[in-house]
């Protein structure tokens, strides 16, 4: 109980500094998006395709949560946009205080539009944290089996758009997308789901299409 | 610093806990694995590819843990073995407590040699909690990228075994087996791998037979 009742405090704490944030990201006109999933299925190329095609239509900027090490953000460096690595050391989640701490740096990079937050590769934790974003965006690769959503519902149940990734390695696998979508749907219906392949391109246009016009209307009705 | 004591205060008491279990297990001969990985690694195939090979050899009980549902328990019931499920809820790990409650039923079962534990795909935390396991076994699948010992260390380190798993898709992916072993070895020297793949088999003998070794080897050292 005493438990229970310190992770309540840690969370409401943490949803006090989120909402700070994602009240000051809104006034800049910052659309700002949550990448959860496990590690390898593939955020940071998905990241990089995003930026890829995505860099000279809006200004982006990405922040990259790791344990360890700043492999990510070296592979983003290539794109000349600004890049910002969160190492949390033991912490198996990004928090709305360690996305706060890097606020600063992000306001003078002027003009940003889209925020990227790569999270630490955890199916779990990351749901429950609250970083200030305007959504949480769901990851799943098809060699993770058309199962996860049910075993994990949390992360499924707090995204709005579900990418189920690495869609090359399908003929391979026995997993089904139609059940993966099936079991997403069931814990959370107004999910809407992308299907993508960093190695052949399939579906990037359509999810990065979408992400674009997510930026520009939030844009909107910043403005009005 | 305040969520730093009630951590180190939590490890410690999980810790004495996980030692009384060890202790138990030994003198009744139980030698016991603590399999951890990311969702989607192949746990529960790896389990099932084990439990066929040496269900007849050896006496084995299964513990799986999962956030939420029993698919994996239920996809182990046509063994005809002891298998108990633990749900934590919201917890993204299994801790020493969850596996004390279920200690008393497999003391019942009377004659188990080897105890498998499955806990949460997590890559993280599960790292931290001794359950009072003889040892961690680190599943990693090659679709996740062969710099994930490096990215997530914890477990690497508090590893014995590492089983990359999932090689029938090595063709498919630019996974390196040698880089991801060299980053493995890297952060723990005394790692031992093993290749495997649930889908063509290979690998798998080797693992088993590894792993009757140690349990004979355990029944040794507890016998004297």
């Amino acid at each position: 109980m005493h438990d229970v009742l310190i992770g309540a405090k840690i969370l409401s704490k943490n949803e006090e500094i989120a909402q700070r944030t994602r009240k000051e990201f809104n006034q800049r006109g910052i659309f700002s998006i949550n990448l959860v999933s496990s590690p390898g299925s593939g955020k940071t190329s998905i990241v990089e395709k995003t930026v890829e095609r995505l860099k000279d239509r809006i200004k982006i900027a990405v922040i990259a949560g790791d344990i360890q090490t700043d492999l990510d953000s070296k592979r983003l460096k290539k794109y000349a946009i600004p890049v910002k690595q969160i190492t949390t050391g033991r912490a198996c989640h990004l928090d709305a205080l360690m996305v706060r701490r890097v606020v600063p740096w992000l306001f003078v990079q002027g003009g940003v539009e889209l925020l990227i937050i790569e999270n630490v590769g955890n199916m779990v934790c990351p749901a429950e944290y609250d970083l200030g974003e305007d959504m949480k965006v769901a990851v799943m690769s098809v060699t993770e089996g058309d199962d996860k959503p049910l075993k994990y519902p949390s992360l499924f149940h707090a995204s709005r758009l579900l990418l189920i990734n690495k869609t090359d390695l399908l003929g391979y696998t026995d997993f089904s997308v139609d059940r993966a979508c099936e079991n997403a749907l069931k814990i959370n219906p107004a999910l809407r789901v992308f299907e993508t392949s960093c190695v052949t391109g399939a579906g990037l246009d359509t999810w990065c299409d979408h992400l674009e016009e997510m930026v520009e209307c939030q844009a909107t009705i910043d403005g009005q």
